[in-house]
């Protein structure tokens, strides 16, 4: 049973509330706050190292921080060792006017995907320079398919395990990297063809269903999916299915054990992506790492490191070690940099042993430009923005001076063979991706994707995980034809696209921009949206810009799910209107994408705590409010029923036209209602409360 | 002629510039800046008004300040009086290695709409004490169908105007209204049916066209246009024709001479309007005067004021005599107020004294809720968020405690009647459009939307001058039903829509909600967007936040203008893809819709001006970056192109395949024009400019 109603107590929980039947992570936010400054004295004089070059300086408050009015809490899967984390928030109850707190209707606790991995856990013990606790490594070893190494296969691996000048800065708890024996392939698609059913499998089950059969109110218009075709209930064997098929990817390398699990797939929930990565330029270990924790927290769902400054080899081993989500790399970066940046220069042999390299460090995806081929890039010659894609330029610059095609191409089969070993996932890359708006949807673009389609075949042979990677800067009218293309030619691998950017006008706001064109290819099938930050074509993106590209994101991804009607996502939005509708303004914060900035945007204007406790608009006061009057209105469309039934009509549109007979009653009635008051004093408490609304500011929230 | 290629000296410029033929407004930041402050200490120190309420604190600087690069030209039409402006961008230009500074490709200047009124043209004199040049005063004039009346027509406005208690903050030039006379029409719609262009709609031929005629790259794809037809040329008989059939309006009251005539029509560019308005907490008539030139500045096409707060007549005055674009109001708003916030209370009488009040002051367009009958009342009762339009709920209480149709109903023709003799237009509002995603498309919202169909026809019959105002929260997947049964039910009439937010759970980012649904509908045919600010359904919006709410929609708007193939309307993004290909950073910035940010955001990453100059890429230096490899692509293509000549084969994709033997002869070719450089040079060069790139920074506008 993968979506266990009964749940039990996980391996490091310590307490457990028996009401609700789901095990507590956390109780108090106090207690989670101790916890964090004790580890930042611990994190920022690590014992072992004392001259450190790799300090964590980000407040341990952030890093351990769980979001307002939530715990963590685990769902058990088959077995003890599945514990599916979600983040649970509790909401207030309902204020029922002349009725005694207790008896307030209840709002159920609401339930939602969590990203942010064990931070947020105040029972596990975080500590940086350790890593985190090895969810997966019970399931890799029980599988008896793959062994531990007695040391690194990569010459540049081990030469950066040689070098002391580097010692400092090393991740110091480097285990002996795994891989598949020979002869055996490791992937979830070769256990899916074969019909396994993984323990990771199961994980994503329960994990994508989200405790939807608990939902009250599952209230939710249909969508229009093109298509997708997402069940109810998520089972394993649909998880195990849509894998077999190439239609979902699970990208988890056996040397990243540290990750949770995680689907990627258009019959599954949309998911978005956030690049981080160095550069010499000021940023660090620690500052990546830190974004690494950052973007998950808010719901990064993997994470690319695309580092090209110093010690790109040490740093992605600390975010590996550190991150609950899969990474990506483009290994033709650190490839290129090993020859000093001479493209031309590149051989198989260096990218292969990056390969290698990074696949031994845990990289559970490649970004790979094998569809760059010679015949394509004269396609872009007349193009306004040429070739932009760095990996691109890389392999066209390459293709060009040695007049063959590339070794990613020719050697693709043994790309794979390297991958299988270690269960990478490709993302195949979009080298000749449009810059521009009137570059879209050309010759050389298409072109790519039919090849990117036949080397999808190919990898499926292998029982290699594929995903396609996708433009760009595509206007809204142009977009769908991208996603229609990319299904058909690539036999429906899951399509991961950066935006589309939907207009070129708008540097500093191009998260904005892509946003609308990631909704649109979201609602058309894109299993991943590859974020984009307000500092894209201008600059490296500090934590400010990581967190607005990801809540921008979340609403792209969201907004796709409910477009195409995926089970359940409207949920929250109902959950959330409702608390709107009655002023509940704490759970209308705590179940925002972001519930710190909603806080601070209303606290800004209103004063704090009189206006978040209010049972009825504070600014409008509980007689003249549009839920008194929503009120009125139940309370008259009822008496319309009543005397409807009574003379036998349905009271539609155009019936009620003469209704007017009725109404003259219950608005008698709705009078009374009021109570004690006279008609006097309503028009004083109206009076009253219209003063109070002028001097409370007025109720944007109802305007125009 | 109405887009004359000749233009002449506009009334008040001082420079000419013969080499482009158009009117100079400004020739130096520093000129303006420095009247700028002259002006900044006049309006601190108003002569006439010793002690006053009303204080411009708004930095001059601001409120004078043209974009970079920028400068304001006028192009005359038929009559020299028909000066209509355009902002002009200077863009540098391109660099051509190995050719001298003198020989480089020029860029020609860039025009784009500007609505920022005469703030932005420095041989004017501002005077907010005074208000905005009476633009349209002669044209009003000679028609001569309106005549100035001896005072106010309203009690209320009688009222305002006697109180000695608001005397100091009151605005000091008001002129006496004008009206119609006695039998007469002054729509412009009337105008246009009987066959008559106006100086108006000749004025907003040449706006539209937006110098199109001159661009030098009108390279654009087709769009999807669902329906609207927009000529390649805007004609002033086009115009008219569309204001004729009633698909555009153009609100400008008769007493609003200072508005610059605009147009909202789906076969136009999509316009933004920006919601502003006091409140008794904390705003201030110069900050709402503040807040609506900041956000012409930005591209708000009109202004709606909601005010609620203190001195409503008083603050719209102030506004209406200083704003370049349309003012919209909700004039139930303000006859709430004069019933104290009772409902009830309200009366056709006081109503219709409210409006001539405001349509004497000169409001351009009323939002008037005159849609919710009571049979449409019961409808919400099962709603998630009832009724959330303010203008709704005020309806809808009337309904209900009257047991009969709102005056807003019974009274709509002796409204028409009202509007036509000033010429206000009708944007018939939406009081029962849905507050949550559940609440979306249902039987209220379109009931309501019918008989706004309805009432449509019946102000056409007088010739008044309608849109029609949309939703509200709605999935994605459900937005076009929106727009499609608006064009039927109300006959093509223009849409005005707020967003529609495509997701319920991201207080705080209501600007990006709904961004992509405003970009969407606005694809689908909607007219004008009501911009959302990051504080909607939160607090009161800053100035941040307007400028937040104008950017992100005039991304909305332009997206929508691109998917509908709008001609012309590529032509900016191809010219600022140009700059960023071209690595012209500072056309790139100045291009942008926001200049100011993208350069900030620029420099808060790479050092300040050696980026900016940099005529090649200078984080990847001139061997290698993609403008360099775009370069050799370039040449090979060509020398491909000559190849296929020779052997009368057309080089298209996989014709290509086994191209192999021109492309090592090319190579070679390519590897001789680097010029003088060995090999081993070139090698060095390259390691140099790698180092280069990693101490500047990593790329990220050409990554994944």
């Amino acid at each position: 049973m993968t979506t266990a109603d009964t749940t039990s107590i996980a391996p490091k929980a310590q307490t457990h509330n028996p009401a609700d039947n789901t095990t507590l992570a956390s109780n108090a936010a106090d207690t989670t706050n101790v916890k964090a400054d004790k580890k930042a004295d611990a994190l920022k004089t690590p014992a072992h190292r004392d001259q450190t070059d790799v300090r964590f300086e980000e407040d341990a408050r952030d890093l351990h921080r769980i979001l307002p009015a939530s715990r963590k809490v685990y769902i058990e899967g088959s077995r003890p060792d599945i514990q599916v984390p979600m983040r649970e928030i509790t909401l207030d109850p309902t204020p029922v006017q002349g009725v005694s707190e207790k008896e307030w209707e209840q709002n159920p606790p609401f339930y939602v995907y969590d990203t942010s991995g064990v931070y947020t856990d105040p029972n596990v013990e975080i500590d940086l320079t350790k890593g985190l606790p090895k969810l997966r490594e019970g399931w890799i070893n029980e599988r008896g398919d793959t062994e531990q190494l007695s040391g690194l296969s990569s010459a540049y691996g081990l030469a950066r395990a040689r070098d002391i000048s580097t010692a400092n800065l090393r991740f110091a708890h480097i285990d002996k990297p795994r891989r598949a024996k020979a002869g055996q392939n490791v992937t979830q698609m070769y256990y899916a063809r074969r019909g396994i059913i993984t323990p990771e499998m199961e994980y994503i089950a329960i994990r994508e269903t989200q405790k939807q059969h608990e939902l009250t109110d599952m209230r939710q218009h249909d969508g229009e999916s093109f298509g997708a075709n997402t069940p109810q209930i998520i089972t394993p064997e649909f998880v195990r299915d849509e894998v077999a098929a190439g239609r979902a990817i699970i990208p988890n390398n056996i040397n990243h054990p540290e990750s949770e699990p995680m689907i990627i797939g258009r019959n599954f929930l949309v998911k978005i992506n956030a690049n981080i990565g160095n550069s010499a330029l000021g940023s660090s270990i620690d500052e990546e790492v830190s974004k690494m924790t950052w973007a998950t927290r808010w719901g990064a769902d993997t994470i690319m490191d695309l580092s090209t400054g110093n010690h790109i080899h040490e740093t992605r081993e600390w975010l590996i070690r550190n991150s609950p989500v899969p990474i990506g790399t483009v290994p033709i970066y650190q490839a290129l940099e090993k020859v000093d940046g001479v493209a031309e220069d590149l051989t198989w042999e260096i990218f292969r042993d990056t390969l290698i390299e990074q696949a031994e460090q845990g990289v559970d995806y490649f970004t790979i430009h094998a569809g760059v081929l010679l015949r394509y890039v004269p396609l872009t010659a007349k193009r306004l923005t040429g070739i932009v894609s760095r990996g691109g330029s890389i392999m066209a610059q390459w293709c060009l001076a040695h007049h063959k095609e590339s070794f990613l191409y020719t050697h693709f089969e043994d790309i794979c063979e390297i991958m299988k070993q270690y269960d990478v996932a490709f993302s195949l890359g979009d080298g000749l991706r449009p810059g521009c708006l009137q570059d879209a949807n050309d010759e050389a673009q298409f072109g790519e994707l039919r090849t990117l389609g036949e080397l999808t075949k190919v990898a499926w042979e292998h029982d290699v995980q594929v995903m396609i990677e996708g433009p760009g800067h595509v206007a809204m009218n142009r977009i769908k034809e991208n996603m229609d293309l990319q299904l058909e030619l690539c036999a429906d691998a899951p399509f991961y696209t950066l935006g589309p950017l939907t207009t070129d006008i708008a540097p500093g706001y191009d998260h904005i921009t892509s946003a609308i064109g990631a909704a649109m290819i979201g609602w058309f099938g894109t299993a991943m949206l590859c974020y984009v930050t307000p500092k894209e074509h201008l600059g490296l993106p500090n934590k400010k810009d990581v967190k607005d590209g990801i809540i921008t994101y979340k609403i792209a991804a969201h907004a796709a799910d409910l477009a195409k009607g995926h089970p359940g996502a409207q949920a929250r939005d109902n959950a959330l209107s409702k608390a709107r509708f009655e002023f509940r303004w704490d759970d209308q914060f705590n179940l925002a994408l972001d519930p710190d900035t909603a806080r601070e945007y209303h606290d800004e204007t209103l004063p704090k705590d009189a206006h978040k406790s209010a049972h009825f608009c504070s600014m409008c006061g509980p007689k003249f409010c549009s839920m008194k009057i929503t009120q009125n209105v139940r309370e008259y469309a009822a008496g319309l029923d009543k005397e409807a039934a009574n003379q036998k009509v349905t009271p539609q549109t155009g019936d009620l036209t003469d209704a007017g007979h009725l109404i003259k009653e219950v608005n008698t009635e709705l009078v009374g209602q009021v109570g004690e008051a006279t008609a006097e004093e309503i028009r004083q408490g109206m009076a009253e409360m219209t003063k109070k609304y002028n001097n409370e500011g007025r109720q944007l929230y109802k305007e125009v």
